[in-house]
């Protein structure tokens, strides 16, 4: 046996949300939607010929390109689309962040900006949040080779206004800066008004969450011509196809249906607001959900406890062994009934401190 | 507007065969295959629960990751499945060319080797194939970082056999090796025998080709469990979720009908060896190829001139205008009646030039 092991990479994985095979359980630990995709998804699912998948997909996905950009209203050509917004991101970072200074990002945030970072060997420095979770926009007064900020923010839910990103944009023109927009339907305001104003605004998306297509790995990023057509140069000098071509029809399918979408999102924010409400009932603390999850702590209860034993009656909510945020629960917003059971049982333990 | 373009990685984009959109054409530029996926492929297209796709992928693909096991009678841990060989390579690139030494491939090879080189930031040599397009084996003995190599390669379809490739892998203990097969099932001897034999081996395969699956993105390697094990920590480190649920099931539905497989794998082999007498006897000349392609020139025609001629004529093949290989057309196999179409046109173009 050789010694070829030392040219390998290494690397420590990332450990993605627990996916339990058991049936009757309620899963909020990796934010789904609780409702399936719009009609229409199902539709090309019947109707798809299966003898054109001997055929190489589009390339420029055209069919999911134009209805993206049908619905917010821009050009076919400021739209660029990946294999989830991971992908899209991913991508980004290969064509916007390749300078010497480091990229800024929050301390608490997208567990993967760092990642990326380090793939692709791209100087970056955390910005720490303030103990309320919020970003301080003179922390980014700095020398830079970019930023990325979700808006709003994960794990924390929070955003902090349009007002704010503008800023940040407005503040770092000789950087590309990136607004991760994942939960951004569930109540948070869009940058993508303003990509005609700012050359170095790109804004990212997803179909994951909001339209309820996360076993179809679709995500988008929106900017001016410029920026767009830097990301596809990039992407098609390395692989061509990469989105296949019954997930380019879904994606369409999904993307026209906008009364099932708003439908599906003004459930979701209804069911939020009420557990909220409940939450805080029941003694727990919060920032102001604008996302499809809350980011909630107890003043008594051991989050890391609270995780095992809701895990032990076949509830799943998300857990995270780091410093700053040891102390809270992640937890997706569900439909009504499962989130009725949920605070049922966090009632309980409440109680039960309180005794 | 700032200068943020300082920072944005420039590239020469990559062209891909062209996807013609009229119709009555016959395509044989881009190595598809002819027949359409197997019948259980639309079956799961028709069954397929829309609602199932509002949660994540099984990000271990382990429905398809069986299939394949199951099929080259390996363990599922000698499995890594990507979205197209060209994701799985790249992703190999980056786990195991991480040496100082530079990596080795042919100077006429698949035109994405030197790509993914420039990307990773890995240093390579091309190593000349031989006049008549064969790989010279004392060429290979050099200090490396790694070696790539098809079998056959592409674009002229030639194998140099098992023996050749097994010493190739014999003379780098220190190195991985990777042998791309992506189109071994059209009548090479795949290297995937050897797999336990040599832990430096990776064996890369494709359903784009023999399984009729180029929409549907679908790659994979075989190799040693260690080898393997190295892959998965480096592509679950930064995208955990690139398989879509759907496609995970359809590629599982045609990697289990062998039948199928057998059948449409004997017709484009016997429509090539027809095809070959028919280019014999029109005077072209060409390497003997074990793949769904020929790759030919004629010495009486100019091969840049016949391309045009026949995209005239709705034929459309490969043309690559790149020093060694000017002469050269790469010529896909069709269905017989497409391959028959074709043969008629040559002739004509031959007869003219010999009046």
């Amino acid at each position: 046996m050789g010694n070829w092991e030392e040219n390998v990479r290494k690397v420590v994985p990332y450990v993605p949300g627990e996916q339990p095979k058991r049936a009757n359980i309620i899963k909020l630990n990796t934010n789904e939607n609780p409702y399936p995709p719009a009609p229409g998804v199902e539709e090309v699912l019947r109707q798809y010929q299966a003898s054109e998948l001997r055929k190489y997909p589009d390339a420029s996905a055209t069919d999911l390109v134009n209805a993206i950009a049908e619905n917010y209203g821009v050009q076919a050509s400021e739209v660029f689309v990946g294999v989830g917004s991971d992908d899209v991101i991913a991508m980004s970072y290969l064509t916007f962040f390749n300078g010497k200074d480091p990229i800024l990002f929050p301390d608490i945030t997208y567990s993967f900006y760092d990642v990326w970072a380090e793939e692709f060997r791209v100087p970056y420095v955390t910005i720490p949040l303030d103990q309320d979770f919020h970003a301080v926009l003179s922390d980014y007064d700095r020398p830079c080779g970019g930023i990325i900020i979700p808006n709003p923010n994960a794990p924390t839910g929070i955003t902090e206004g349009r007002a704010f990103y503008e800023e940040l944009v407005k503040r770092h023109p000789n950087q590309v800066v990136i607004i991760d927009e994942a939960y951004i339907d569930f109540g948070g305001e869009s940058m993508l008004p303003l990509i005609h104003t700012y050359d170095n605004l790109l804004v990212v998306q997803t179909f994951s969450k909001s339209r309820s297509l996360a076993g179809s790995r679709i995500g988008f990023a929106i900017g001016n011509e410029k920026l767009i057509k830097y990301l596809m140069d990039v992407k098609y000098s390395f692989n061509s196809y990469t989105m296949d071509s019954v997930t380019i029809q879904l994606g369409r399918a999904a993307m026209e249906d906008k009364a099932y979408f708003k439908e599906c999102v003004g459930k979701i924010i209804d069911t939020r607001e009420w557990t909220k409400q409940e939450l805080k009932r029941l003694g727990f603390v919060f920032g102001d959900s604008k996302t499809n999850f809350i980011f909630a702590k107890h003043p008594n209860l051991d989050a890391a406890e609270v995780f095992q034993e809701l895990r032990e009656e076949g509830i799943f909510v998300r857990y995270f062994p780091k410093e700053r945020i040891k102390d809270y629960l992640r937890i997706t917003i569900g439909r009504r009934e499962e989130m009725e059971t949920l605070i049922a049982s966090l009632e309980k333990k409440v109680q039960a401190k309180s005794c």
